[in-house]
This record gives structure tokens, sequence and C-alpha cells, in this order.
């Protein structure tokens, strides 16, 4: 999630929607300017420091986070209302990335040169010796996301990998979270400075100072994660500037859950754990189950009208989260002529709303393909009924991209592998009898997926392969060793 | 290179700029939209089929190639004027790179899922089981080139690759030579039909029908070798669309090539390799060594300038390159005040102009550095004396992005590495002691560079790592072996 902040921020108490704190300055042109040159100058130090030294660093950042975390979280918290165990759970997820990616790149792990040796033989098959090297794309601009202040923000996963691959990240704040952003981003510059890295991360506020990083020519990549529109924005930037840049962003995903009535033994069980996936964090995540699809008459469907009931409201990030949350749904509920089944509500100053589901059928989302791409970021589900799977499979197939899709089903159902392929078109990640949300930080995770959930699909955001996003292959042909070791 | 063509095409052969043969109309709308669904239904059968049966059908169409190779040859002469001998060795080079994509995927290279295993640890460490695999984008389209009538066109490198990815191809033929392209196409298409993948392959002609299929909902990935103009245009049309398409653009190149004095033990054979590599297949390739940066007063000087005399011209692919050559050889000249130093000439009808170097010095360049991005795609070659090393490393810094670099020196040099590294900055590939031209087609090899050489830097079109273009990954979460195994 992203909103259009103003030329100031200041944090904002989602709990009671006070603001309170320092005052954030929109990052002006002069700024801007002068940040950019240390990040070039910063970008040559740690591009050709050696990999210990970059592992030294991305460990010290990781020790520094850990060592401050009540700080953190108490700040976050405030800023966000996302609740402290939460927030303790993803500064830990945060440090073991940093972690991971040292190790990887101790370990030789995407950026070992790759040695094609000397073929001696008539054309095509003979060649000279080729050393494909990986080397890093520069300076990349990180926009940090709303909804995970630390696994996606100044150092979530965009800047370890960037930072690991050895480029330089100026990091645009979000404004829902400045204070959380300045701090983490001050642990982080001390230990950079200290061991000789000035100007390898910096940090940035306000739309439009993001923007003209964006399209500095210096600057060889963006990464986002936010909204669809804000995402579309930033992406067309990057795509029109003179020099084009690859931009990873992540703008927002409508992510399907197909129940087989072979995958619901206890509707009870089932209908409590689709609610706490889609309520987790307020349903502010981008893994979140947006549209379940179950056969009609399935008794899931009583359980979850009669324990959405009981559900409480969480905080929304943001006044504006909470805004466009609303007018989603109140727009689903409209194109669906379906009403609101509403949980539990809360009045007072802060940014609430009751969690609630809408319960449609198949028929009325496929004569209204507009109301499948309709992300309502919040704690909102929409649960389709289906009589036929041949036209379950039909919708599938008309379904935007997305990051996640799950499958609910005894192995032994002979719908399985034809709903599977469907749904694995659509997706990046595909679980089996698993809710979509909780994304681990791991080699074989995939978290990206085709537009819009991506704009760069080839690519993930989450584990080990998003390092891939910033190094680019250069071969020497025929270099002798003495200097090849030179330039490796 | 592209160029704007008419409604109908027909061949002309550029030795005489007589037209010739069949005259090609331009695809209508009514055809585009019946192969697109073609392609569609293809895609599903391609994607589906096993590694064996993809592997087979790729061998069967190298086959057939090879089996025709005197045929295509001679109308592939007839059409760019490119000769027998060269025309043949493309041929083998085509052939040999889709059996090496073949290879590739029967030993389950890049297409072999990677299994990350259940890890049974609390968070952030523990994790279900991943089957991280990868999956075939879509339905592409090929823009083939007009200075590789084979290996760079209906079945050029874009297209094998994205054939073994397990991609259906919508190739777009070259209109300086469709009778290649279609004699290309039938014998391929008649493989694949044999083996059951009708609609695998398809043939379009006319920029418009181009635009169209790029523009396809259908449509998942582009790629493209030409000049800037046409492939600028059609990157920016991929990445506007509703839904943006990964585009992998080969847009021009200015290739530098730095002789240090220490590389320049034989100036006469030097200045011989330069003019060979410059005026190889007339100058046209993206890898022609654009720009040699020579010592001041070096003897180099004075052979170029005296063997470029003895040199015959060579048929230029069509009136539209020859044009284009000769305005931008024309404007150089003027911007830098420099004689065109001409070889010999021929007149008579065909598409000829004189090879020719101009001679300039770094600070002519560095005050007019629009002249270092002018690429005479043709056989003309650009001389810049420098007299400092640290100007030479701030002219390269300012080059624009590019396919290859080449240093010339010796090993002891002490300032080989500086320059390496600044050349290492602008290109994806760099050379040591050898020319640009001749780009091996082999595992480590990168023919990608930092635009405009190319719109995706961090990709090949040449060598085996070109089919990464065309997979995504896919994550299997906590999948039961049995739906697992069906699914890959």
């Amino acid at each position: 999630m992203s909103e259009r902040e103003t030329m100031s921020t200041q944090s904002i108490n989602p709990r009671t929607g006070q603001a309170f704190g320092p005052i954030f300055a929109e990052t002006n042109a002069a700024e801007i300017a002068s940040l950019i040159e240390k990040a070039q100058v910063g970008f040559e130090l740690w591009s050709t420091a050696t990999v210990a030294q970059r592992v030294e660093a991305l460990q010290g950042i990781a020790d520094a986070l850990d060592a401050n975390i009540a700080d953190l979280v108490e700040i976050a918290d405030l800023e966000t209302g996302l609740g402290v165990p939460r927030l303790t759970g993803e500064v830990g997820r945060t440090t073991f990335q940093i972690r991971e990616f040292a190790r990887a790149i101790s370990e030789g792990r995407f950026i070992s040169p790759e040695v094609d040796p000397f073929v001696d033989a008539p054309l095509p098959v003979g060649h000279p010796e080729f050393i494909r090297t990986l080397a890093p794309l520069g300076v990349v601009v990180v926009f940090g996301a709303n909804n995970f202040p630390f696994a996606f923000s100044v150092l979530g996963g965009d800047t370890a990998s960037a930072l690991a691959a050895g480029c330089a990240v100026i990091a645009k704040a979000h404004p829902s979270h400045p204070q959380t952003s300045t701090k983490v981003f001050s642990l982080a510059k001390s230990v950079l400075e200290t061991l000789g890295f000035p100007g390898v991360l910096s940090l940035i506020h306000g739309v439009d100072a993001g923007v003209t990083v964006l399209q500095s020519p210096v600057v060889s990549a963006g990464a986002f994660t936010g909204s669809k529109k804000g995402g579309r924005a930033l992406f067309d930037i990057a795509q029109s500037r003179p020099t084009p840049i690859p931009f990873y962003g992540e703008l927002g995903s409508v992510n399907p859950v197909v129940a087989l009535s072979s995958g619901i033994s206890d509707p009870k069980a089932f209908a409590t754990a689709y609610l706490d996936s889609l309520l987790l964090g307020n349903g502010q995540f981008c893994t979140n189950p947006s549209i379940l699809f179950v056969p009609e008459n399935s008794p899931v469907l009583n359980e979850i009208e009669s324990q959405i009931s009981e559900r409480k409201p969480s905080p929304f990030l943001s006044l504006a989260t909470k805004t466009l949350h609303d007018e989603n749904r109140a727009r689903l509920s409209h194109l669906l002529s379906s009403p609101v089944i509403a949980g539990q509500e809360l009045s007072d100053g802060g940014f609430y709303s009751s969690p609630a589901v809408l319960v449609t059928d198949l028929a009325k989302v496929t004569a209204k393909p507009e109301t499948l791409e309709v992300e309502c970021f919040g704690p909102t589900g929409l649960v389709v009924t289906y009589s036929n799977i041949a036209q379950l499979i039909l919708a599938i197939a008309n379904l935007e991209g997305a990051l996640s899709a799950s499958i609910f089903a005894a192995a032994s159902d002979g719908d399985v592998v034809t709903v599977c392929s469907a749904l694995s078109r659509k997706v990046g990640r595909l679980s089996w009898n698993a809710w979509p949300t909780g994304v681990a930080v791991t080699i074989g995770q995939q978290h990206g997926g085709p537009y819009p959930a991506s704009t760069s699909l080839l690519h993930t955001s989450v584990g080990l392969h998003a390092i891939t996003r910033f190094l680019r292959p250069v071969a020497l042909q025929n270099f002798p060793a003495e200097v090849a070791s030179k330039l490796i």
C-alpha cells in the first residue's frame, strides 16, 4: 500500500488517529543531489569491497537491529498498530534474511564466476575461454512498503538482496512509519560508516523525492512493494526513462484459494483457519486469501458466516488504507449485490473497520469479471460458490496474475491436477492444503507472479534468488589468469 | 537493423537493386486472430509435451535445416548479399544452437525443479517443503534481424531458446529476406506438425502485424534484434500494455576497442586485423568494433589509412541500411570535422558504399559526446587517438552501454586493470587481445549489455543462458509427491 503524502510527514497512531513525534520534511532537490553523489561514491567502495567485508557489514547490520529490537518494535507498534508479537517476529525475519544473504555470498552462491574453458575445435563448436562474472547493477532505489515496516521496508528483502549483490541503496521511507524507518536507517548507516562504507545506504522522504531519484541517470534499478496504482506509475517512469532500468514492483494481488469438497473434512476447523488467515494483520498481507472458492451448499459457508460474527477488528495501518479498503468493499458489495456479512465493530478515534465476508456464486462473478480484480486490502474476504469444475477452471483462467494460490483437496481427488494446472498459470506460488499467508524466507520460495502481482515475473522478492535481480553477467573472453583475477 | 516496410514485401537483390520472386502481403487482422488462436492451442500442446518430445522436435528442425542447406544458402545469398561461405557457416551455427538447447533441456539444465526440503524448526528458520519449478511464459513473438537471416531470424537464438523453454513462437519475418524466412519456417512447421505440434511456430509479415501481435493479451514476451529506433518503439509498446510483458530487445551497440601501446607489437598486422573485423559482413554486425581508441602518434594510424585504400566494398543488406549508414557517416564527419578516409568504390546498381575510417582525437569526441553514440552500421570505423589514460577512462565512463568491448595490451601493463574495470561497466562482454566480431555460442557467453545494447541487461540472447528469458519460477509448497509429480 502506498498513498500520496503531503510535503511533510508525521507519525499517526492508527489506534487513536493521533499524530505524534517529529515532523519529517520531504527530501529536497539539493539534498537529493548530494545523496546521489554520495551513493555513487558509496557504490564504488561497496562494489569493490571484498565479499568478506560485505558479509561483515551485513551481519553487523543484522546484529544492530537485533540489539535494538525492543525500541524498534515499540515505535513500529505505535506507528502501525500491528502489535508487539507480530513486529517482534518481523524483526527476527528481517535479520534472518539479511544473514541468509550474507551467508549466500560468503559461500559464493549466485556471485561466483562460471568458467567455460577454451575448446580447440572448428566453428561453431570451438571457442576461447569465457569467465562469466556477475556484476552489481549500481545504485538502486527501494520504495518501502506500508504493511511490513521491517521485512519490506528500509532494510527489508529488497535492500538486503541489493546490498548483498554489491549495490548501493537509496531507500524511500514509507510515510506511515517514518520514525521506524529513520531508526532502522540510523542503525545500519552507523554500522556501514564505522566499517568504512559511507554512502552505501541513504534514506529519503516523500513521493516526489522518490520519483526524482528513480529518474536519475545514476540509478540502475528500482524495487517497490505497494499498490497497483502507485507501483504502475513508478514502473512507467522507470520504463520511459531515456535509459530504461529494471523495476521490480509488487503491485498487489488477489489470491485465489480453491477448496474441493474432498479438501474439507472438518468444516468448522476449515472456516476458523480461513478467517485466521484472512484477518491476520488485519488482512493487510499481499498474500491474503482474497477469494475463496467453495462447493455450493458446503457446510463451510454457514460456519464462516457464523464465525465472522465473533471476530473483532484490528487497526488499519493508516487512514488511507482504511478508506481504500472501505471503498473497495462497498464497490464489491454493490457490483455483486451481496451484503457485507460483518463481524464486530469498534467505534473510537482509531482506524478500524469490522472484519467481513461477502458470499456470492460463480455465475455472478463470471458475469462481472472486474469483481475478481478488486483487492480489498484489509479484513474482507470474497467467498464464491461453484457447482461445476469446468466452470471453475474457466473462472480461474480469467483471473489476473497473483502472488499465491492454494488448493485444499485430497490427493486422490480426480480434479486435483486440472485445478492445480489452471492455478499454476496464474501465480508464483501454489500451496497444498495450506493458507497463503506466511511467506517462508528460503531458497525455494517464489514471491512474485504474473502482472500485477509482479512487474517482473521472472524474479522473486523473497528468498535467496532475490539477489539475482541486482546482478548482471559480464563475460571475460580470452583473459590471462593474472589479469582476470584482478577483475573478479 | 529494421526499416519501415510497405504493405507488401518483395525480395531485392542487394548486388543489383533488382526485385525478384513472390510478393508477400502483410499478415492481415483476420489471419493474425487465427494464428494467435492456433498459437494458444500450440502452447498447450507444447508446454505439456515431455522433454523428450521437445528434444526430438528441435533436433528434427535442425536436421531439416541442415538437409536443405544448399537451397537455404542460395536464396539467402540472393536476398542479403552476404555470400555463400558466411551463410553456410551461419546455418551451421543456427542448427548447432538449436541442438545445444535441445541437449541442455535433455540434461535438465535450467528447467529442473529445485527441491528445498521441509525444515522442522521455529520461524523464521522452519518452513514447509518447496519445489521450485520453471514454467514456460506462453506465446512469444520474435522479431527477426536483418543481418543474420538464419542465426537471429525465424529459427535463430530467440526462437530456439523460447521453443526449448516450452513456449510457442510467432516469428515476424524481416522484410529484407522474406523468402529465406518462409523457407526456414516451412521446414520447421512441417517437422512440428508431423510430430503432432501444430501452432507451435507461426510466421507473420509486416510491422503492423508485429505490433498487433505484441499487443495481444495472449502474448507473454517479445524478443527483438534491430535498430535503436524500432526496438525502442516496440519496447515502449510492450511496457505500456495493460499487462506489461518482458521484452528482450537488442537495439544496436557502439562497441569500444582500446589499444594500449603495450598491445600493439606489430602495427601492420594490428591494422589488418582491425579492418578485417570492421569490414566483416560489410560491417553489419552488432559487435562491430565501432570505435578504436589508439595512442596518439601510433604507427597503427598510418597503417590503417594506407590499408583502407585497398579495401573493396561489399553489398549492404538493403537500400535502407545503406542510406542510414551513409547518413550517419556524413553526420559523424560533419560533427567531428574529420574527412572520410575511404577505400575503393563500386558503381553499379547495387547497394554499396566504400569502406572507410574517420580519425579524430579524444578532445574532439569529448567536446561532442553525441559522436560516441552514432552507430555507423556498416563499413565505417571511428579511430580516436588519446594521449592520457585518465582522460581515456573519463571518455569510457561517458560511453553508452554496448554489447562488447575489447582491450589490446600486455598483461604486465600497469593501466590494464583500470581500463578493463571502466570498460566492464559498459558492456556484457570484454575481450582480451581479440576483436569483438565472432560471438561464440557457448554457456559462458554474454550477448547483451547496458541499454541500448539490450533492454534487459540481466539476460543474454546468445548461449544457453538465453533460455532463462522464457521461464518463470513457480514454487509448489507442501505438495504430496504423487500430486507434484503430475504437475512437473
